[in-house]
């Protein structure tokens, strides 16, 4: 099975023949998709502030299960907050510092939610900025099936209080690791999607990743190119008590 | 950059066409490997009885952090047992039910420990037996920089408490999914590492995941083929406090 070698370390081989983009001294990418001009970025309260995710961690790794089926309850900004900073939040004097690890410290993912029930935001699609905290609106939208048949057709994608949608944009990865980036790419958004598990422990909610979807619908879905910038991960959230 | 598509979701399309040998009716695979004749097995200190970590999952993620210095101390063996649970542990009635997901709830890996300084523990090489709670003991070694070596220099894989490397079976997954069983394996990897990171916070521990390795040499040291079974991701622990 030759895609085995995908999960070897010997593209690291290759890594050492070649000049990788940070060699031959390119600029370095952005951690964090600029705001488009015009675009409504609202306020997330703040972690600091947040009497939430008091549970011990032995209980949320003891509780953690894979919920496909929620409770139609909304979701709180504050919890939505909570998790947003678990997945990809800076807990930390800089960019580099965060609640979840990437190699290289290179944080190739944008954090895109797709809102169905959560309180005091019209449902549609946001984005995650981490270095400040806030969510940018990119379109205000009432639930259709779309995003179901995007996750070909597994229900609690759309019957959830919000769908965490993670893209990559792998040259940020790419332009210090170059032909071995793509494994650590992988184990990265695993490691942020297990902080989504846990943190939903701790607020009484629960999510499944989704690693079956469309590639092009989801895409075209939150509005991105496909090849700069794709869908790498899905985990729709919502309340189980 | 071609190893892109590795990331994205359309080996799903592949999938469709093809018989897995699930659908054939081959036999399921088991999800530890049984323990040989003559080897001896030691019981670790169960879930239930531990009195740590306690920390909240909010401090856990707040606190995260990649640690490549650690200080000349022995971790517990009751240290040791709530980092391996907390990884690939049962947490329920059966053994699908895990401290950390798993597409298909396949959990294609197995946990090797080469223990440097572990309370109770002879130092060498450890398989840990999920099912069971349990470690097999593979090899009494003392400390070499064959470890080091492996990891390409980087001097925390041996000077730490232990050292943990997860091989994959790739088959347990390929057996459901076929050619579509490698990007959620890296996924899976990242979840139970992350796990790691933040049960370390609880205990005044830190790691640091290792993805620059010498795929050939550390699947000799821990003595597996390299291709039914090979190293993906490797993680030193000790304590930082």
């Amino acid at each position: 099975m030759e895609n085995r070698e995908f999960l070897k370390a010997n593209f690291r081989n290759e890594l050492a023949k070649i000049e990788t983009d940070q060699q031959k001294g390119m600029e370095r990418p952005v951690k964090q998709k600029p705001v488009k001009e015009g675009e409504e970025v609202i306020d997330l309260p703040s972690i600091e502030d947040i009497d939430i995710g008091e549970k011990s961690i032995k209980k949320c790794l003891a509780g953690r299960r894979s919920h496909r089926k929620f409770l139609d309850k909304k979701l709180s900004l504050k919890e939505l907050s909570f998790l947003l900073w678990s997945t990809q939040g800076i807990s930390g004097k800089n960019e580099n510092l965060r609640t979840s690890p990437s190699a290289g410290a290179r944080h190739p993912f944008e954090t895109y939610i797709e809102v169905h029930n959560v309180e005091q935001l019209t449902p549609g699609l946001y984005r995650y900025l981490p270095m400040d905290h806030k969510l940018v609106v990119l379109k205000n939208r009432s639930k259709s099936n779309e995003l179901v048949e995007c996750c070909l057709n597994q229900p609690f994608a759309g019957d959830c209080a919000a769908t965490f949608i993670w893209s990559v944009i792998p040259y940020r990865t790419e332009w210090r690791y170059s032909v071995a980036s793509h494994k650590p790419i992988a184990l990265d958004a695993g490691h942020l999607c297990q902080n989504l598990y846990l943190a939903c422990e701790a607020i009484d909610s629960g999510t499944c990743a989704i690693g079956a979807y469309d590639q092009q619908a989801i895409d075209k879905f939150i509005g991105v190119d496909g090849n700069e910038e794709f869908v790498i991960y899905i985990s729709p959230v919502g309340k189980v008590k």
